[in-house]
């Protein structure tokens, strides 16, 4: 967690007091390989038509995706891990204006999970084609679910 | 994480060996409130009709609120606290027949994160009141963020 109050503060951002969470654990279970080196290359969202990117997913959870090929939209979660995460009022355009984090969807939060919809292109073994995706190239995966609007009638959580 | 591989497995589930996850960790910033005190009362699915719910951010997150009455739609991620987490394979149905874990929205899942639309109803100083959501009372809270259909032209991550 060390990036986690890393890097300059803009004016009038807001942080909140840094302790090491410790109220539940991830474990990573694939990478993300996008065409984005650094952050600062992301695009701001990803879109349909973006261009191809490849999800690997790791051992033992490839069994996972048995019949995944049926679904056309996925949903992405991945850990943002070069976020800092104490800022409770953040300021996107670095102007002086901040907003509540929870009113903006930068990778800067509490708990950086990011979450995406993207197509599916096509299945090669454990790794996924897809486009939608935004993040930076190495981003860690967290977890995939079908789109819950392929799920009218079902899809809790 | 006691609760990870506790519990019966069904006909021709498959179970991957449990290690305790450490690639990062959580911290809890609120917790949500519903009608539902067991998830076998659950509904399988959030409705945007549904009953009013009731997410409760706690200090020193409720700064990060500031503004969000603007947005009709918040996506909201929680950590699904009662499921186990080394299902591969799992049997919704109870039924022998199986699907890989990442070819349905059940609450196991290796890292049990839900993710729910909702509308929100009203703001009352630390608490929002919305509809959509479909987890257990006492869920823990991970993260808000405005709905991605409401930033066309932004919204990264």
């Amino acid at each position: 967690m060390t990036t986690a109050s890393r890097g300059d503060i803009r004016p009038n951002e807001v942080a909140v007091e840094w302790r090491a969470p410790s109220d539940a654990a991830l474990w990573f279970i694939g990478i993300i390989r996008t065409p984005w080196a650094s952050r600062p290359e992301c695009p701001h969202y990803g879109v349909p038509d973006g261009p191809i990117c490849r999800i690997e997913v790791s051992e033992p959870w490839v069994a996972g995706l048995d019949g995944i090929e049926a679904f056309e939209r996925l949903e992405v979660l991945y850990w943002l891990h070069q976020s800092r995460r104490d800022l409770v009022r953040q300021s996107p355009g670095n102007d002086g204006a901040t907003k509540g984090t929870f009113t903006i969807r930068s990778p800067v939060r509490p708990n950086p999970i990011g979450t995406s919809i993207v197509t599916l292109v096509s299945r090669e073994g454990p790794a996924l084609n897809v486009r939608g995706l935004d993040c930076v190239d190495g981003t860690p995966l967290l977890d995939l679910k079908p789109d819950r609007s392929q799920f009218p009638r079902r899809g809790a959580g």
